[in-house]
Formats: structure tokens, C-alpha cells, sequence
């Protein structure tokens, strides 16, 4: 049966060594006050709820999954609803909210840390709360005053929980070809018809209303995504008191069955004139969802990253436990029958891959969450525009990169365990049919990479990337005159002058053919995702050799040295291939006739 | 629901234009009368019974799995006894079996296309005659008249089945630390006492009496891999007239739980004495069984083709029926409400992955199956050792990279479909849990990696490499003169010359640090399967380009052409990030201590 301890001390490491967090912080008024001890007080919280309370139901959540009653209600599996008492009453959901609606007002990064945990302990039951932290955030950003008074509160407290409602059957990626209708009444609410597919969280038993957040188009609404309009429908229409009401026309039709995730209850959701009201302007509910789908890529990053560390973690125990076969250069156990496989370095190979994944997961999505509060809490114009830009050119990578590498890494964590690694009760191959959704969910990776080359570095001839390329390069001229640092700010500075001239160049063919974008996307990503890391990776290194010249006994920065030049030896060359897939172009591609295939 | 066509005209594309079957055999005595419309016919008849009888059955299998009785007895899915029955009726096991025992005497290869398509419609189906198909193997090569008498014919009907029982809890990979005990009796047998682990058909009701051939230790016998014997156990004791007499002490203990495969009955089986007897010399039992584990490979390799075979072609029809967004280029089905996503490059990307993945595949396992067809037909002594050399150098890239490939190709196939791959009914998830055995079980692809590079390829100092080598080189010269190969031929020489130097450098590094092998082991497999498929694809490209010289109208060859491009253009590179991660070397594995991970 997998474990999971709270990686406290990389955590730690991220935020106070590399992020500085209390001095970055004192810089905003909201966080006079914060300071570092605070924070480990509450992350060691967290990882002891983490790994008490909802870990050991991640196995129990797979195995039984959700149930829908005869009269349309769900179940969710044994132990999670107290596991989500014990949450709210411990005052979890509020970490990150608004004081003025209940919330502890503490920075996003912090809650992402959170959820970091959450995630590793059981990501099927994380995404109850994470769902409903969207939902605050998207309500927060366009309700009304009215909805923020009636919901906001609900949703701060736990009490109610959230849904985002976009897929239908026939349409995912692209949400223009929507049908749910939405018909306005004198009152000025709506009523909402409709049938939409895998919400995750559709139904449950956890608290005691859902908010359900739909697109739907108004009447005469234009054709496309120029004609959604966004609506809040709680499962139940509160009173004016805020007490639970009548039951809405809103139902949980069936639920999926699904290659993971189990324990979260994945709806199909039928709305029958149920009533809702409207978020934000009419035919504009695309722009307010992109609020709540942001949060939401991002959270599918810390679920890659999550399940990246879980899956770390227990394959190391089995790698130190698991005699087989003698180290190639003669026994290092010789007293046992067998070496432990740690020894061997094709395993260690694997181990390290899924580290290196883990620790750079985790230093780029906690920058990233660093960078939205600074968006959030700057008092300085510029600087919030500078890292809004940063945010939404990263988003796509943390979401697809973070993912892919959780899948690949959840899988070497299963091929460690050899053929127990492919039985249940083992508890890891779980974590590769978990991490499956992560490259699917809130726009595939392949959509994730259509925006990043599309929208976020090509729309704008790459304003936003010489951003972070400006970052790079500050670094670069700072530590290029450390002797010391040659080994990684060499490499880091030839990935840099490559991922320009390949940008250049890619611009310049998708001026003349705009197939030239989607067939690069992809492997683009991918090299972008690592000169991030790399970038990250030197800060790191150049952090632990100060601290081992400063003679710190603490092995933590020999091991996070060995997993960086670890990273540059054998991880960062993928970079090779993928800019050799992207200069092939798109002909290769393009030329087969479709019934060819 | 997933559907399977056989790909006959691929199929017979590479055993007749490419290994051209009906020349080559009939230097064979066996072979003299087999001509190309009786295998057509073969495969066209085999083709029907995959789609029509046990595809049907491939979710059923996956949702239902196995069920073992209150009495041990275990009972298959609905469905698989009675497509079983007709397998057998038709004669199907016989197939590739010797005549003297009632075999049909027909070419393992053309028994090859047969698993191929019998993986693609239901592999957890295909596993049972499989496997027994691996005992016939075992037992023609090794076993005493007596035991070819009374269990041959049996397993050639495919009355009987047979499974391989090598791995016990402690050990899998390490075979040597086995304790299963073997003790003689009086007159000659043995009575065989332990417990197995993860037995593949290790009970089912398909046949009359299964087979179990199982790795034991006789008292005495030497520690380690030296002290292995193998015995043929039957579950029913047979009578002297055939028939099947009184049960052995053989049972299925339980049903392990796995990830996929549901459809076959992997098993704990508990031997509590059981009558057995010995099939080769005492001590020399892995030597037998490697009979069988090099058949089981290569029979993996041949699942991970037929998984990526229908993984492709379902993720087709979908990207074809699909609408979703317009192509970037505009509207190309103006009429409809958007566009079928195969418009999209990344979408074709994903699809030609697959394609390349299984046209690949197919012509490497194919090739491999009719290389072992020679070198046990071939009256040339020279010829047959040079096979067999090639066969054991290529079996370990055929089992890992066809796999690997499979995995991959699974999906990328479940991408295709977006949120729907993530839902069991559309039956794509299954592909991917399926194929995730193929790279674990009959040796981890890990191991396959060391068994290519340790064993294969350094061992004697490159000789059977050489053996490939030339191969590669001699067609390299002989088109290299033809400009229009020159696209195939320019990366294929250049690949070659890289590989030669990187086997040179390893083999000198690995004299002086034996772990150089096992840190270049894995990615190392990868550059080698690389040039055997970018070897195969210019061969096939040049079929292709004849073809069109000779004004071809068939569009067969021009999808072949185009497939190989996208080979060379798009999965080729792989190689440049393999060579670096080998290149690398074995310093950033092995300098963390195992207790700082």
C-alpha cells in the first residue's frame, strides 16, 4: 500500500531559499505580517492532513468508486465525507480567500502548496475542493455583488462546493458549438436546458449545495464563442437567509465509468430548466470561465505534481527494499541474497528521472504561483502587467509539461516495481491511470501547446517570451562569470540562443503557412518546458553550491545538486530531438489525404 | 466500441514485396509447395476470426476479467470458452506446429501475422493459446520422447494449454534466488512443492488439462541460476491412452488484480506436491526455459504491434467522424458545423506516430519471425548461425521497442479522442492499460535494455552487431547511388555511422566501469531499434518508389512513401536525444548516495 510524506523540506527549499517568499511578501500590503515560520506551520499541517486523513482513502476511492442512488443522488466512496468535514472544519478551503468573505486571505502560493499535498495523498478526492476554489475565484473576479453576497461565503467556508459545466458530447475543445440554452425570466435570472458531460464533481455528498458554473447562449445569441454566456445554478436556490432551499432542475444523468480517477464523481449533468443567474455580461462567459480555466490548468499542474512525488516516493521505498541481482560491479549487500535495486543504475535512472521531474515541477509551478500574487497584490502597474504576461505564457507550459512528465514519471515509478508494479494492491499503477487525466482535462496538452505558440508567443511576434527570455539572460550575465556554474549556465545559454532563433524561424514559416504552427506545437512545448526548467535548475544548483561553500552540513544541497546536473546530463537533451521535430515542418504531416490513412 | 480490421495489404505488403516469402521458403524442403495466395488465404481467414469472433469479446473480457470458484476452479469471461472451441475446430493452434504431431507445419511467420491480429482483436484472449503455442515450443525442443509423445499432439490440437511458471514473490527478474522445491520419486518423477506468482492462464476452463511448465530446485542443487531445473506439470495427470486421468496437486491459489489484461486469469498458483516430471538436464532448467522465454518476446514484441495496430485504427475513424474546430488553413468542410479534427496537424501528428509505430513494427517482428524460420530450415550451417546470431541480438529490440512503441501509440490514440479516451466505453483506455504489461512481463524492457548491450552486443565485442552492421551497409552502398533514395539513405548511413562509434566508445568506457552498461543500457535500445526501423523503412521506401516508377495507381505505396518521410522526419530524431542521454555516461546515476534519495 503506497505512502506519502509531506516533501517538506523541497518545499521549503522553494519557497524561503529560491522564492524568498517573507521578503517578496512584506513588499504587499496584505502581507505585512507573513512570515516564514507561519507558512511551515500551516504546510506541515497540511501534509499531516494529506497523508492522515485522505491518503489512506485513495486506494479505498479507486477501488469502490462513486455511487448514484435510484433517486439521481451520489455517493462518493467510504471516508469521503468525513475526510471533507474534517477539511472545512479545519478551515482549509479558506487559505487563499478574501478576508472580507471569511477567507484567511493568504497567498495562492500557499494554497498551491496545499493542494501540491493534496494532490499526492488522492487527487480524486483534492479535486472536490479544487473545483470549488475555481468557482470562488471565477465568482470573486465577475459576480455580482449579489452572488458574491449569497455564494462566496458558502464556497469560503466549504460548506458549498463548485462545478465548472462547459463539455458537451459534441463539443470540448471547441465550446463555439455549444447547444445548452438559457431563456431569461421577468426576474431577471434564467432558466438553463441542457445536457453536459464529464463534471468532474457533478454530484456528491460532501457538502451541501453545489454550485454549478455553465455556459449556455441566450436567445438570438451570435453562433460561436462570441455567443456564450456564463450562469451560476446551485443545486439547491438558496434563501435569503442563505439556508438551502428548493431543489433545482439540475440532475446527475449518470456516472462515467473511467480508466482513473474513481473516486470523484464524474456526471453527466442534465439541466431542465433550471435556474440560474448571469455571470458577468451576456455572450462575454467565455472571458469570465477563462478565469476559473486559468486556476484550473494550473491546478491540473500541481496534480501532475503531485502525483509525480507520490509516485517518487513509493517507488524509492520499494527500490531500497527489493532485493534482485547483484550490482555489475559486485555485491553491495553481500550479507542479503540479492542487492537492494537502488544499486542498479538503470533503476536509478528511473528514480532520478521521476525526482528531477518533481523537484522542477515544483519550483517552476510555485514561481508561477508566486507571479499571480504579485499580479494580484503589486502596487506597481508595470510590474503587474510584466508578470500577467509571464503567467499567461507559463500557464500552458506548467499545465502540459507538468502532465506529461507526472505520466511518464508515475509510469517509471510502476516499471521499478516490475510486475507488482502492474497489480492493484500495490497502489502505483493507480497513479498512472490518475495522472492519464492530467494531459486531457481544463485543453489537452496538444490545445495547451496551441496556445502557447499560437496565442501566447506568435499572436504578439513574441513580446511575452522576450519577457522570460530577458529573465534568462539577466541570469545567464550574473552567474556566466562563476567558474563554478559553467556546468549548467553553458548549456542553459545555448538552449536560450536556440529557442530564440527557433521561435524566430518558426514565425517566419507560420506567416507563410499556418499549418506550420500546429505541427510544431508540440515538441515547442516541450523545449520551452525545458529551458524553464533548466533556468530553474541553475537558480537551484547556484543556491546549494553557496551553501556547500559555506560548509552547511545538510545533505539536502548535495542531493539537490546531484539532481540538477542529474536534469542536465540526461533529461535536457529530449531538447535535442524536439527541436530537430519541430524544424521538420508540417509537410510531413500535411501531405497524406485524409482517406489515405 | 472499438472495432479491428486486419491489415491484410500491409501484411502482405511486407512478407511479399518486402521478404518475399514464396522465393525465399522454397529454398527450403518444407516449403516447397507454399505459395503466396494459400498464406493470403491464411491470413484472410485468420483476419476474420480476429474481428468477427474474439474482438467482440475484447471489453467484456476487460470489464468482467476472470472469476475463480469456491473450488479453486477458474472460469474465463463470457465467451472466451466457446471462441476457444472454434479456434480450436478450425485447427488454428496447429498452425506453425511440427507435422509429426498433427501441426499444419506452416512458417512461424506466417504464425506471427496470426498472433498479430489475434493481439489486435483481444490480447488477454490470445494470451491462452499463446502461451500454449510457448510450452509446444518448449517441449519439441526439449522434452523426452515420452513427454512429446503423450503432450504434443495435445498441445497442437489445443486441447490442452500450457502455461510458463518462473516467478515467485521474491523474485522475478532474479530467477536465481527461486525456491520452488522439486524432490525425485521412486520411479522417476518428481513432486514439485512451492508457490508461483502472476501465471498467465494459470487456470482457466478453455481446454481439457493445462500444461505448467515450472522452474523448480532439486535437493542439492547448486545456489543461483545453476540449480534451476525444469518440469512439465499437468494439472490432470494424463492416462497412457491420452486421455485425462486424476487431478494433480496443482491450484490457482488466487486471482491477482491488475491494471488490464482482465480477460486472462494471471494466477497465484500453489504446487503442493504435484507429479511432475523433467524436461531437459537437471540444473539446466533456465537453458530449456529460454526456449520459451525467447518465443514469449518475441510473442510480447507481437502484442505491442497488434495493440498498436487497432489503437491506430480507431483513433482514425474517430479523428475522421469528429468535428471540432476549423483547420487553420480554413474551413475544409465548410458544410458541416466545424471540421473533422484529422484536418489538424497535431491530430495527424499523433495518427502517423501510431502508423509509423505499426508499420514499423510489423515489418521488424516479421522479419525477426522469418530469420528464425531460416535458421531452422536453412541446409546451410553458415546461414543458420548467422541467423540465429541476428535473431538473438534483434529478439531483446524487438520485445522492448515494439512495446514501448505500444504504450506510446495507445496513447497517443487516447489523446486523439480527448475526454472521450478517458471513458471506458469507448474502449481506447484499454489499449493503454493492456499494452503497459507487454513493456514489464517475460523481462522489463530495463532488462531487455541490459540483455542487448551486456550480453548481446559487448560480450562479443560487437561480433553479432557486426552481423546487423553489414546488412545495413550493404544496402546503404547499393542505393546510396540512387538519388532518389538519397532523403533515406543520407540519415540512414549517417545513424549508422553514429551507432558504430557510440558501441565502440561504450565498450571502452564499459571495461573500465561496468556501470557504463546499465546507465546507457535503456536509451541505447532506443538508437538501436531506431536504425533497424529506419534500415526497414528505406527498404520499404524503395519498394514503394518502384512502384510509382512503374506507374502504379495503387495508393498503397504512396501512403507507404509518405509514412517513411514522416519516420525520417519526425521520430527519427529520437535518436539525437538517446545518443546524448547514452553519451552522458553513468556519473550523474550513480553519485547519489541511495539514502539521499
Amino acid at each position: 500500500m503506497p505512502t506519502y510524506t509531506a516533501p517538506l523540506r523541497d518545499m521549503q527549499f522553494v519557497l524561503h531559499e529560491m522564492l524568498n517568499v517573507e521578503s517578496t511578501y512584506k513588499a504587499f500590503p496584505a502581507y505585512q505580517d507573513l512570515d516564514a515560520p507561519t507558512i511551515n506551520q500551516i504546510l506541515e499541517e497540511a501534509g499531516k492532513f494529506a497523508s492522515e486523513v485522505i491518503q489512506p482513502l485513495n486506494q479505498i476511492g479507486d477501488r469502490d468508486g462513486c455511487t448514484r442512488n435510484p433517486d439521481g443522488s451520489v455517493t462518493t466512496p467510504a471516508g469521503f465525507r468525513a475526510a471533507y468535514q474534517s477539511f472545512i472544519e479545519a478551515g482549509w478551503p479558506a487559505l487563499a480567500c478574501d478576508p472580507a468573505y471569511g477567507g484567511q486571505g493568504l497567498p495562492l502560493l500557499v494554497n498551491a502548496a496545499l493542494y501540491e499535498m493534496l494532490n499526492s495523498a488522492n487527487q480524486a478526492w483534492a479535486m472536490y475542493p479544487g473545483l470549488s476554489h475555481g468557482a470562488y475565484e471565477c465568482l470573486h473576479a465577475h459576480g455580482t455583488p449579489e452572488q458574491k453576497n449569497v455564494y462566496l461565503k458558502k464556497l469560503v467556508s466549504g460548506e458549498w462546493t463548485g462545478t465548472m459545466c462547459l463539455t458537451e458530447s459534441h463539443c470540448g475543445t471547441d465550446l463555439g458549438l455549444l447547444k445548452t440554452q438559457a431563456t431569461p425570466l421577468p426576474d431577471g435570472s434564467y432558466t438553463i436546458t441542457g445536457t453536459k458531460i464529464f463534471i468532474s464533481s457533478g454530484d456528491h455528498d460532501l457538502g451541501t449545495n453545489i454550485l454549478h458554473l455553465v455556459l449556455a447562449r441566450l436567445p438570438g445569441a451570435p453562433e460561436g464563442t462570441k455567443g456564450i454566456s456564463l450562469f451560476v445554478v446551485p443545486k439547491f436556490l438558496p434563501n435569503t437567509d442563505g439556508s438551502v432551499g428548493a431543489r433545482n432542475a439540475v440532475e446527475c444523468g449518470s456516472l462515467e465509468h473511467k480508466m482513473g480517477i474513481h473516486g470523484n464523481s464524474t456526471c453527466v449533468m442534465n439541466f431542465d430548466g433550471a435556474i440560474g443567474t448571469l455571470v458577468g455580461e451576456q455572450h462575454k462567459g467565455l472571458n469570465a470561465m477563462f478565469v476559473m480555466m486559468n486556476s484550473a490548468r494550473l491546478g491540473v499542474g500541481m496534480q501532475g505534481l503531485g502525483l509525480t512525488e507520490v509516485a517518487y516516493q513509493n517507488s524509492v521505498t520499494y527500490a531500497r527494499d527489493r532485493l534482485q541481482m547483484r550490482s555489475l560491479k559486485g555485491p553491495k549487500a553481500p550479507e542479503k541474497p540479492a542487492d537492494p535495486i537502488i544499486v542498479h543504475p538503470d533503476v536509478r535512472r528511473m528514480l532520478l528521472t521521476q525526482r528531477a521531474w518533481a523537484e522542477g515541477g515544483r519550483a517552476f509551478s510555485y514561481w508561477v504561483a508566486q507571479m499571480i500574487d504579485v499580479e494580484i497584490n503589486s502596487q506597481d502597474e508595470k510590474e503587474r502587467e510584466a508578470v500577467a504576461d509571464l503567467v499567461a505564457l507559463l500557464t500552458p507550459i506548467v499545465k502540459a509539461f507538468l502532465t506529461d512528465n507526472a505520466f511518464a514519471s508515475a509510469n517509471e515509478g510502476m516499471q521499478v516495481y516490475g510486475g507488482h508494479g502492474y497489480i492493484a494492491e500495490w497502489g502505483v499503477e493507480q497513479f498512472v491511470r490518475d495522472a492519464r487525466i492530467n494531459m486531457i482535462y481544463e485543453g489537452t496538452n496538444g490545445i495547451q501547446a496551441l496556445d502557447l505558440l499560437g496565442r501566447k508567443v506568435l499572436s504578439d511576434m513574441g513580446a511575452k517570451l522576450r519577457k522570460l527570455g530577458k529573465i534568462v539572460k539577466e541570469f545567464i550575465e550574473e552567474e556566466g562569470v562563476h567558474k563554478q556554474m559553467a556546468e549548467f549556465i553553458d548549456p542553459l545559454a545555448d538552449l536560450a540562443k536556440q529557442f530564440e532563433k527557433l521561435t524566430m524561424d518558426l514565425g517566419m514559416k507560420a506567416m507563410m503557412n499556418r499549418d506550420e504552427v500546429g505541427a510544431a506545437s508540440v515538441p515547442y512545448l516541450r523545449v520551452a518546458g525545458h529551458l524553464v526548467y533548466a533556468y530553474l535548475f541553475a537558480r537551484m544548483a547556484k543556491i546549494a553550491l553557496t551553501k556547500q561553500k559555506q560548509k552547511s552540513s545538510d545533505s539536502f544541497y548535495d542531493a539537490k545538486l546531484l539532481t540538477a546536473r542529474f536534469y542536465y546530463a540526461k533529461l535536457l537533451p529530449e531538447t535535442a530531438s524536439q527541436i530537430l521535430a519541430v524544424r521538420a515542418g508540417s509537410a510531413s504531416l500535411m501531405k497524406m489525404d485524409a482517406d489515405l490513412f
